[in-house]
């Protein structure tokens, strides 16, 4: 296998255990407490929309990531004909195009998803009295403390997806000319 | 003019008008209202801490693609030699690889500016029940339909941004060899 190959599967592989972690902390993150003595109130992921939005959009990025994992690791299916020889296929640049948006279209979208999440809790944990937002964390300090865990799981899993749309581009960036505008080497 | 370098020009103006729009749209949007007969209270993008870090992100963005848009006019001051030969010099390289590495942390920083105030933005129109956070476009209907307004000039400002980060990872990588990982075309 290809040392570029190599690289992209293991940081698939690392993106997909981390947004598969990521999924699992907020799916888990629930927190009752009892107010006033005998008021039960629960907080769970489903209070903040953004926190949903974010469980589905990191599991969808891990299902595409493994997907593509597969793809790396399989020995027929799509394998860069560049080891062999110096000129690429058509169909094999449209592969590579693919792969580039669907990356890219990743990266930016499970980055998204995480920094709206980010700036809720931060709004949760600070409040605002100007809009008259209360502060929610000094009640449900379990639940803020793990919600802190999965955003900075969401973190590092921006950046392990930034790399591998990186990779991404990398991968189909280099078959094109450096001498003319999107010509491809002969 | 390389038509790479026209079309990465054209990009980088394009983006460096949509940053200043947005970054205006922001800075202008304020409104006055008349509470209870004699209170009066202001909205302005102040309230919001996301508005204010997205104008300073929004003007810093503008003031480094200005800068590079020098940079693709100016035809000394690292032009691609890949216009006159294949190879590249390694000075070259570092540089493409700054561009690059700057494009893409710009990219990323304008999208999460913009999406943690679309997020806070979503909220203050819809209000939370279960977190007690009141609606706020009741109110200040003028100020939020302006902050629609740059919500979306800053969504264009990301596409652009990343389409420049884009042609920054062509202008690097299209010097690296199809068939070595990380070798240099000679």
């Amino acid at each position: 296998m290809e040392v570029s190959r190599k690289c992209e599967a293991l940081l698939r592989l690392l993106a997909l255990a981390v947004l598969v972690l990521t999924a699992c902390l907020i799916r888990t993150n629930t927190q009752t407490k009892l107010l006033f003595g005998f008021y039960r109130k629960k907080a769970t992921f489903k209070d903040l929309d953004a926190y949903v939005v974010s469980l589905y959009v990191d599991l969808a990025a891990a299902g595409y990531n493994l997907l593509q994992f597969i793809r790396c690791l399989s020995p027929r299916f799509l394998q860069p004909s560049a080891g062999t020889k110096l000129t690429v296929l058509p169909c094999d640049v449209i592969q590579y195009w693919l792969c580039f948006l669907l990356d890219q279209a990743t990266a930016y979208l499970v980055f998204a998803a995480n920094c709206s999440a980010t700036a809720l809790s931060v709004m949760a944990v600070t409040g605002s009295k100007s809009l008259q937002w209360m502060k929610l964390c000094d009640k449900y300090t379990r639940f803020c403390y793990q919600a802190g865990g999965h955003l900075f799981c969401g973190v590092v899993a921006s950046l392990l997806l930034a790399a591998v749309a990186s990779a991404s581009a990398f991968n189909l960036f280099r078959f094109y000319s450096p001498k003319y505008f999107m010509s491809r080497k002969t």
